[in-house]
């Protein structure tokens, strides 16, 4: 899928439960971005509250605003559910991009109908039509990011729409518990030591250092995972490809270093690269600042949010 | 406790593990005074959004919002964490009465620094000063309901901090899973049956019929209760109380003649009144309307939540 597929096919696929005929995908891509647009008045809001709040507080607090423009909060059947589905899928990027642009004085970009959420992410985000192997890049990135079973924030949000709460209020627990450093937030703390590090010939010595010490290395390690993990194979990729595209190696060359250095000597306890490792390098050479790195997550993981949620609905 | 303390006690109780010293108390209390003001830009926010919403998601959103009022959001240390939790306990029934009186145009009423949680919740929602049976009623309601274990809305709380996150997260999350009508927003719905039955002459018919149809009797049945649930021991005699009090017996009288003839008939089921039988009576009483049910529920309960979140985090 990461490497066939697209991230409005695997959104449908989380939603509805099948892949999408190419009809189906058009009517869905379609209605994508005819929601895409915030309400006038929660832009207004935004821009008092997204001032000075964090990425992921200032969606936490959307979303919950969002609850507002619903009229029939308590109708809890899936079709309903689904139309919220779509439309928090197609309103994440232009939330988390819009707060950011605010926060730091810019001028806000609207959502472009022919764009992808990838593209548009991209685009309302820096301001211009992003290319094309940065929008594969991120699109491979919300592909691996949309789903993965029973992690903490997909819990919390079944744990609140099981008292028959209602969507919004599942969303939000969700992002409020991807929020933390052991989840969302790992990616930033990846990002922080890999600034640290600095360049590829302090690795060594880092890693050695750290191990010495018992410290953490960030971006190593899952509680399911006892080799490297299967999307982080595909975002080294991603990495290597866009670090040659823009011929910035300086992050890719840390990881992968990083990587080489610490597997061997992990060996015994099969801690291996997570999906939170090679995904700030992505990110860093596709310009998107790290106080964004679990937002992004968010934008991508609402899809499965949204399904577990309609699944925990069904029993 | 439900008899001989009252809420500040119970909160410090949670929050710090054991019952004040008088002098504790009072210092507790001077804190609780101190922060009961809600911050102006917030209070300039809710003038937009609780306008619309209902009274949990204003809640929910106004937590979420709380957060960027927080200097230092990622230490978590039970010393700062227990900062938060006095000034959370102490904001909550601003919280709730500001956005049901911006709501229903009401004009804004102050906590007052010599009232008690409970007598601030009634003034600030009614404007007046409460007779001392309607604050005792209140205050005892506030403690029936500060804490009950593993409920789904705590255990949400608790699954949110797991990952790190942080407090106004976990709050967040509790009160979006508290809402829903199978935990807080139950009291509603047992409100809104005993106007439908709308005199004790109707109790039998109604009750007979549900059964029949198989239908729910709301505010009967307890996961962990399989005798009466001994909160509404209390609720009980405080809703008689009040009855007495204000010489209004309207849903007292539907209530108890209810319980009367539901009880024996699902004696096998071992079903019994539970938390959310008598508290409607006892708020109507007490001139709470129906949508602030669950939010009171909250105001209550979150010092429980924060116990949670400070006991969660220390292993």
């Amino acid at each position: 899928l990461a490497e066939h597929s697209n991230y409005e096919e695997i959104a449908y696929l989380l939603l509805f439960g099948k892949l999408p005929a190419k009809q189906e995908l058009k009517d869905f891509t379609r209605k994508l971005a005819e929601q895409r647009q915030l309400p006038k008045e929660l832009v207004k809001l935004m821009k008092i509250y997204t001032k000075t709040a964090n990425s992921m507080d200032a969606l936490r607090t959307s979303v919950s605003l969002l609850a507002d423009y619903d009229t029939n909060l308590s109708d809890l059947s899936v079709e309903k559910n689904l139309e919220r589905g779509i439309d928090l899928v197609a309103k994440f990027p232009t939330l988390v991009t819009t707060a950011y642009r605010i926060k730091h004085d810019l001028k806000l970009v609207k959502p472009k109908k022919n764009l992808s959420s990838a593209a548009n992410f991209l685009c309302m985000l820096l301001g211009e039509t992003p290319r094309e192997v940065a929008v594969k890049a991120l699109d491979t990135d919300f592909i691996l990011h949309a789903e993965h079973g029973f992690n903490a924030s997909t819990f919390s949000a079944r744990v609140t729409i099981s008292t028959l709460s209602d969507m919004y209020a599942a969303i939000a627990s969700a992002i409020g518990t991807l929020k933390g450093p052991l989840h969302g937030g790992a990616a930033e703390e990846v990002f922080i030591m890999l600034k640290k590090i600095g360049a590829a010939e302090n690795v060594e010595s880092y890693a050695e250092n750290a191990l010495k010490k018992k410290e953490k290395i960030m971006g190593f390690g899952h509680r399911v995972y006892k080799t490297m993990d299967p999307r982080a194979v595909h975002l080294k990729a991603m990495s290597k490809k866009l670090a040659e595209d823009t011929r910035n190696f300086q992050y890719f060359s840390i990881s992968e270093k990083l990587e080489h250095v610490v597997v061997p000597l992990l060996k015994e306890k099969r801690i291996y690269p997570n999906v939170d490792f090679y995904s700030p390098t992505v990110y860093n050479n596709l310009k998107i600042p790290e106080e964004l790195f679990d937002a992004i997550f968010a934008t991508s993981r609402i899809s499965g949010w949204v399904a577990h949620v309609i699944e925990q609905l069904s029993d």
